[in-house]
């Protein structure tokens, strides 16, 4: 708990001030973003705002981490190196596209190819290794099993040992294109990204510290109401650092923001969600976690789809914000809905969470 | 723990559509809010927007207290009683200020006498029913001990029956009229006195749910960390309505406010704290967990103290939102930066508590 609270206290504290620091540096080396040319009007006033402020949320988040790890005198476990590879291993290919989006002053950034490429070896070699690393109890990180508020039934194993490993690995970078775009395009509104993952993040801490104090690690007679999962204590300080870090951050983050996160931090929070949903084996309860995340790629995903077929708009915009923003809603009004609409989302899902756990 | 879950998502669901026909109610009667004239110059905009919106508050919190004592099958304990007692009470209160406000069409609303006899009637009632129905256990509601994370040995009793009596009563009363002004004075932004009061009801729900797993009338042999208060789960469901009602209540009231809660709200959620506060033996702890409502209320005290004695001010307006006002924050962000702060007092406030349970 010690370790815990420490994570996201240190993390809070450095993003609370190293953010007016990061910002007076990309102000005085004119690093500002330029705003997509197909969004709303009313944001071609956001110009010149600095972006990149994921840097500060990764850098506080390691910091917290190193921290909390000094102080309990403990090493990293497998699964917080993990996770937080694939949170910095993203966050580093969403860092390249801004970097380039500034260089070139256009809105678009690294090639779609680019991207691909970073993105995939980082969640192909993560997918790869999270089944690596068994502990004494013969647990790994992840598991080839489909898990939604446990491991499931649905293994990818029973089509043998490579074509399951195989089928993991293509589940897994489904997981983490997912979470990463899902942030991505929910960073459109000053504060709503960095708020949505406050509160979907607190979930995975108290989720984490639930898997420890009943995991079946702990217990010699295990019941069969324990979690097998492999570092659940770590995984709690990774997501305590990252509530820590996304608080301090929302301080200069909030309407009217003073930084934007950029592909730089939706990036990384998409893949620290991700790697959290995979390790502590909640892949489908993930989606109702961070349901505002999946509500907003739908609204998408729908809008495109139903253009190609019919020539028609469902939305006035996607994703979804940009609707109510067109529909007369104030910048403010919408994010402090979706705010508190993913805090719905979050008890749901921990009210799930420990029914399963209260039945079983 | 269901009655919990029930109790909040009835009065969420029946603030947020609860609110609405209201407005649409205080519409047609034309009942606005006459915004203070003293005000910063920016809040005459607000003139005309509803008030009383406390009274969605009280109504969706009784309701959702009533379904989950109904769905529960249980029946409502003398603390849970006391708590309404108060909230309801001092909500009646501000309610007749509220109404006098619009129908003299005046900001000033009841005379200060007429509002001391209210609120001093309701009080002091409280604390002397408080003290009264002792359980099989001989535990009362409340206890002539000064609380801080449990009973401290500061007892009136000491004094002897009849004297303890009286400077209990006239603690409580202290504490109640000071939360009620607390949260009156931080009603001065949209959004903020029910954001705020949503995170510190949060704190009590955890303290509820806590103090009842961990009371010593639970366990045959008492540990020496045991909780010795009478209705914890109770006090559980009363915090968990309340916020559900403000959840809902914030949807709304968030900026740009449709409705304000007005002195209807402000008093009456007040009341619920100091009452939570007393009935919980948390009367200390609740100075950090309300530790914004305690800063707002100090701005002021010292504005005031400080201008008698060297006629000048501390801060550019009192109370202290105003001050960053005119210090040129926006309205949100300084709503969102109080709401982060009182959530920071929350998570050390519980930490206190817990951690000096795991000590004892």
């Amino acid at each position: 708990m010690i370790a815990i609270l420490v994570a996201a206290g240190v993390a809070l504290v450095v993003a609370l001030f190293g953010t007016p620091l990061f910002i007076r540096f990309l102000t005085k080396k004119q690093y500002g973003q330029f705003v997509r040319q197909d969004g709303p009007t009313s944001h071609f006033t956001k110009r010149g705002t600095p972006t990149m402020g994921g840097v500060v949320i990764i850098g506080a988040t390691l910091i917290g981490i190193a921290v909390a790890m000094i102080v309990s005198e403990r090493i990293p476990s497998v699964s917080m190196w993990l996770a937080l590879y694939l949170m910095v291993g993203l966050g580093a290919v969403g860092f390249a596209d801004d970097l380039t989006k500034i260089r070139r002053a256009r809105s678009l950034g690294l090639t779609p190819m680019a991207k691909i490429i970073g993105q995939g070896f980082v969640g192909i070699s993560f997918a790869f290794l999270a089944l690596r690393f068994p502990n004494a109890n013969l647990r790994t990180p992840a598991s080839t099993r489909i898990s939604f508020l446990r491991d499931t039934n649905l293994d990818f194993a029973v089509f043998g040992a490579t074509i399951g490993l195989i089928l993991f690995i293509i589940w897994a970078n489904f997981l983490i294109t997912a979470w990463s775009n899902a942030v991505n395009l929910t960073d459109g509104l000053d504060g709503l990204a960095t708020g949505v993952s406050l509160v979907v993040f607190m979930g995975y801490i108290v989720i984490g510290i639930w898997q420890f104090n009943q995991s079946c690690q702990r217990f010699i007679s295990a019941g069969p109401s324990c979690y097998e999962t492999r570092d659940p204590r770590d995984l709690a300080i990774v997501a305590a650092a990252i509530v820590g870090a996304c608080f301090g951050f929302l301080w200069w983050n909030a309407s009217p923001a003073k930084i934007f996160m950029g592909d730089t931090g939706s990036l990384a929070l998409g893949g620290a969600l991700a790697a959290l949903s995979i390790l502590s084996r909640t892949e489908l309860l993930a989606v109702i976690l961070g349901g505002l995340f999946v509500i907003i790629v739908l609204s998408d995903v729908i809008q495109i789809g139903f253009f190609k077929l019919t020539r028609k708009r469902v939305f006035k915009m996607a994703p979804l914000h940009h609707h109510f923003e067109l529909s007369g809603w104030g910048e403010v009004t919408i994010v402090i809905r979706f705010w508190l609409i993913s805090g719905l989302f979050v008890v749901l899902g921990m009210g799930l969470f420990y029914a399963e756990w209260v039945v079983s």
